[in-house]
């Protein structure tokens, strides 16, 4: 990517690829249970949230946890799968509540927010009110599995001081690609 | 396991699985990379940390989080692994400096404590003073990802509501057939 790396990682990643793919393909042992995970997470087909859904609350804790790579990679995919533009991303990540996203959406970001508070930020009130407008058992699962998964790469983006580009044009360019490429090609982590 | 149900979880697990069992068997689609993940990290020969060094990371992350399942579990495998009492685990998650283990230990256990706050809270002196007790590059890697992985796995027990025997010597008793079965037999968790 062309852009200026601004901060040199924690470690020796033998590699000048940008944000969480560095420590990937330096540790592919590791990268391969990580890409499985974000794959059937986020992109299964079978599951009632969208492909959209799942991204933007990937993008909504990575906000929360202020990490710029995850934040903006999965902002993008979001915006390419809703086909809106990066303001409503920008503006859900801001206050979600404020947005045109269904009432159903909103209360799962609030689980979503509760997790990357902790898990015991949740509580039996913002479970019922998800229930209450139609999110099923799984669907809550995979929220909280979706944002417990975040605060793990966000962590491990950051916590090795990875860089990241700082044009956020770049990750919207890039979405429509990484939608098709997905995260179980560990070849991309070359 | 003998031990009265405290709370219900969030969402119907369809099991009376403790702690991450109980989701993992609710859908196994995830909790299969999630424990070859943990295979990788904590079991896996080819490591240079020990595997009672990567519990006990996973044990003290679990601890700052709060997740009595988690912390007792990774707790007393590093038990197990050591071969030494628990009040030396115990007294490493409240004050590890003031403990008897490696000053490179020490040093790891300072990283992962920065990583449970935020990746960003890592700071390059916690980086130098690791490599300087001579921590490797892989070393200060695994230690990011363990630690981050749990907060993974913390709020994925915590944010679904999930119980745990209260019984501190369950998880003792239960560490040296935890320790033999590994993290990937999915059979444990159905």
């Amino acid at each position: 990517m062309a852009d200026k790396k601004i901060t040199m990682a924690h470690i020796d990643l033998q590699n000048d690829l940008p944000g969480i793919r560095g420590p990937m393909a330096f540790r592919p042992e590791t990268a391969k249970p990580l890409n499985e995970l974000a794959e059937i997470l986020l992109r299964d087909d079978n599951n009632t949230l969208s492909r959209g859904e799942r991204e933007l609350i990937g993008a909504y804790v990575s906000s929360l946890n202020d990490c710029f790579f995850c934040q903006n990679v999965h902002g993008a995919l979001a915006q390419h799968y809703f086909q809106c533009d990066m303001q409503l991303i920008d503006d859900i990540k801001n206050d979600y509540q404020s947005t045109s996203i269904s009432e159903k959406l909103k209360a799962l970001l609030t689980i979503a927010g509760s997790v990357q508070k902790g898990g015991r930020s949740v509580t039996i009130g913002q479970i019922e009110k998800a229930k209450d407008l139609g999110a099923t058992d799984k669907e809550i699962h995979d929220t909280v599995l979706i944002a417990a998964a975040f605060c793990m790469f966000n962590r491990y983006v950051d916590g090795l001081a990875t860089w990241a580009p700082t044009d956020r044009d770049i990750y919207v360019q890039r979405a429509k690609m990484r939608a098709e490429e997905g995260y179980s090609n560990l070849d991309l982590y070359k």
